[in-house]
């Protein structure tokens, strides 16, 4: 394991961290907020500090990167990140228990949303504005950023692969352009764009610059942090619109966005996981629709299909904003629902959850397998849009699988022991594993994770963490080969 | 696919039913119900009359006999079975609806022992006894039974071998003896022998023959079909032990037993799976136990004990019997016990669910992925019990969690049409899927499934039967490829 190199861009990740506390200083600076903007300047000092201690230790690093090498790497740097990123909170003591902050920022990072604030509107500005920094930063990913911004002297693309590779969602990592530095700044540059424009619609429909900068950016992250009380109930028809609009576009795989702009629109017309994306939003909006008429939850059809869509939306991406207590929906609308939190965006996606890409690959494996007892002497290969799929990506996503059913189960029943219903927990650990925010009854979208107790949050903010990072560079941590010296 | 074959083998299966169902006329008769012994005399004769049919229509069977027609023979079997066998309950109109008596013997053979019966104590003894068989019946196998008693002529070893593998439960069935039709036979004498002894067990302890009869093969089939509202709950601890004690011991696999009476002790003692099941039970045990004391649940430490070794046994074997009403149990219990639904019994058992020896299969997997990211350039081997692990059957254990997740998701969401909790709808489905019996809520072990509507039922009898017979059978059944001619 190179751990000087490793230690080397975890201090380069401290930098961008504290560069990105900057606006919130800022703002907390201008609007007088004097203790606010006080833990902020502590922070950055800390986080700086930090960063030039393992700058130093970390100054003769060896040349060799490997693929375990990138999962370690990024696995560090996101729990080095909410441990830092927490201080703002706690110093200002606008979030007094540390373990809460820790679980805010995880949740933030990780573009999970799920909070253990029971009043997000006592908050200032500047910690909004930072809680909501956080999707953003996550959603892409920091060492993304990192690799797309930053000229870390003489790496070679083996380097830049390993890590991208390692952060971002998906069975497979496809590369836009033939060296991978590019591939980092294109995406980055698409993410910028889509924000900009989420930032403008909103605004137009009348929206406050500050609102609009924090749902923009909690929106492109997939992230779910608002900054009322109300999620994005308490906004216009228009605006609550635009977010589902905008939601839907950031839990499409970016790759499609680079084609289109290349004018290859028939490669993103004939992509699978785009097709299932489009016809799981259409067929779960029209039965939760449905549904949802038939009980009379809502005076009008237009108010039903602007809810049902805007929760649709928000959980197929793993968003998690809410603009109504769907907690309160009959209960094969919420089946749906739960469903969805499953199944999560496409890949390459900012979106969390297991992925449509991985579910599809993980049917067409069963349907493999049951060809292969029907024709046992037949060779038969799983191809997605068109190409044949390496058998090393179908094991990977079968141990992907396997990962993901242990570990739920194993957050169940270490967070039942503080005693709420068994939905309640099960729903809390499947949204957070899966990056949502909300879940169902004790921790619905009107309620937040504030009961739990300190062990809970700890298991929580692990699942959120190993969910947003696809489990691996967690596992490889946890490890005990990985600590061996070579 | 050799259909003509399949129907003879089916044909043969009815027969096995009709006469598995005239100790329940015989009872009928003696006791002077004349209602019910009519009931299954022309159950009788319709269920002998399609076998002849069928006998006729296959006279020319041609030879072959591949997997693929091992797998649709048991599928249609288990299918043809529960048709047939939900006719006494229907003509002597004790259960009035057709499709509730379908889910009762489904339930039956299936071994779940999830009933829609809000009053048990109104069948008639006759209707008990029959629920009682169908359990023993689907414990081992109705095929494996065929296999071991009756000559069917000039069959080969490999016919033989593929209706076992279809219909036996566990990842990869071992031959005990070269030659299969003998590893039926001993199989099928062990478990007689087991049955006897949790019997004699039973009247020793004063339970009347009747119910110790019908309380002893449940055990065996590790259904769960008591004869009382209170399933065991009504009976003397000393009874409630005894049937602790057998739950667990149906839920090992018989090849552990098989050695056992070989002398090859050591052998035993060093099975992973057994040392798996054991850790497991024990440990459920001790953190429910604590649970409940520290809960004050009971009055006694042995009370508390007993009903939570109980409970343990029951769902980790997937029994399904209850002496308290578990679903008041304090979360953390409840979390321990919906857990264990999930995990299930050993490979070779009578018992339902994914299986330990499958879990096993699927933390190796998960762990080798691991290491091969470690170490990229070294071959990983999965061993169990020191044997390597044919990759096959890897590939089938990781197609099997694929299904199982899908299956269980998808059922999930078409039951939630019936307006019950999330709670309600996951237990159910999980319990029916792994063959358990009772639920948590509004299908808690002191209620029952009659609250659900027909289209729900059927949902349940296919999960009950594609758990049984291990999704494959089933699945092969719904995949078109599969009724093409040859």
């Amino acid at each position: 394991m190179n751990f000087r190199m490793i230690g080397r861009i975890i201090s380069f990740i401290l930098i961008v961290e504290a560069v990105f506390m900057i606006p919130a200083l800022l703002l907390c600076a201008f609007s007088g907020q004097t203790a606010s903007s006080t833990a902020f300047l502590i922070s950055i000092i800390i986080i700086m500090a930090a960063a030039f201690l393992l700058w130093v230790l970390t100054r003769k690093a060896q040349k060799g990167f490997y693929s375990r090498d990138g999962l370690v790497c990024v696995g560090l740097s996101w729990i080095v990140m909410s441990l830092f990123g927490a201080l703002p909170f706690f110093i200002s003591k606008e979030i007094p228990s540390y373990i809460d902050a820790l679980f805010e920022i995880a949740s933030g990072f990780s573009t999970t949303g799920a909070s253990i604030l029971n009043d997000v509107e006592a908050l200032t500005r500047g910690m909004l504005l930072w809680r909501s920094t956080s999707h953003w930063l996550g959603g892409m990913g920091v060492l993304v950023f990192l690799l797309a911004l930053v000229p870390i002297s003489g790496r070679n693309d083996g380097f830049t692969m390993h890590l991208l590779r390692a952060e971002s969602p998906g069975p497979d990592v496809g590369k836009l352009v033939p060296r991978m530095k590019q591939t980092a700044t294109i995406l980055y540059g698409m993410y910028i764009l889509l924000t900009i424009l989420d930032f403008l619609f909103l605004v137009i429909g009348g929206l406050p610059v500050f609102d609009s900068v924090c749902i923009a950016i909690g929106t492109a992250g997939t992230g779910g942090f608002g900054v009322l009380n109300s999620s994005i109930g308490g906004y216009s028809p228009y605006v609550q619109n635009v977010c589902t609009v905008f939601m839907f576009l950031f839990g499409v795989n970016f790759t499609c966005y680079y084609l289109l702009l290349c004018g290859k629109i028939k490669n993103v017309l004939k992509d699978e996981e785009l097709h299932w994306y489009v016809g799981i939003a259409f067929c779960s909006i029209a039965a939760i629709t449905i549904t949802l008429l038939l009980n009379n939850t809502y005076s009008t059809f237009n108010e039903t299909l602007r809810h049902s869509a805007f929760q649709v939306g928000s959980l197929l991406s793993s968003t998690g904003f809410a603009t109504t207590d769907f907690d309160l929906w009959p209960s094969f609308a919420k089946a749906i629902l739960f469903s969805l939190m499953f199944i999560g965006a496409s890949a390459g996606s900012t979106g969390g959850g297991f992925k449509i890409g991985r579910a599809l690959l993980i049917a067409k494996i069963l349907r493999r397998n049951v060809r292969q007892v029907l024709y046992p002497n037949k060779v038969q290969v799983i191809r997605m849009n068109g190409r044949v799929v390496d058998e090393n990506i179908l094991r990977n996503t079968n141990a992907y699988l396997c990962a993901y059913v242990i570990i739920i189960l194993a957050s169940f029943l270490l967070v039942s022991l503080d005693g709420f219903s068994t939905t309640t927990n099960l729903t809390a650990v499947v949204s957070c594993f899966n990056n949502m925010g909300p879940g169902l009854e004790s921790i619905g979208p009107t309620l937040n994770y504030s009961g739990y107790g300190v062990f809970s949050k700890i298991v929580l903010v692990f699942d959120m963490l190993a969910g947003r990072l696809e489990i691996f560079p967690i596992l490889v941590l946890m490890s005990r080969s990985a600590w061996k010296r070579r």
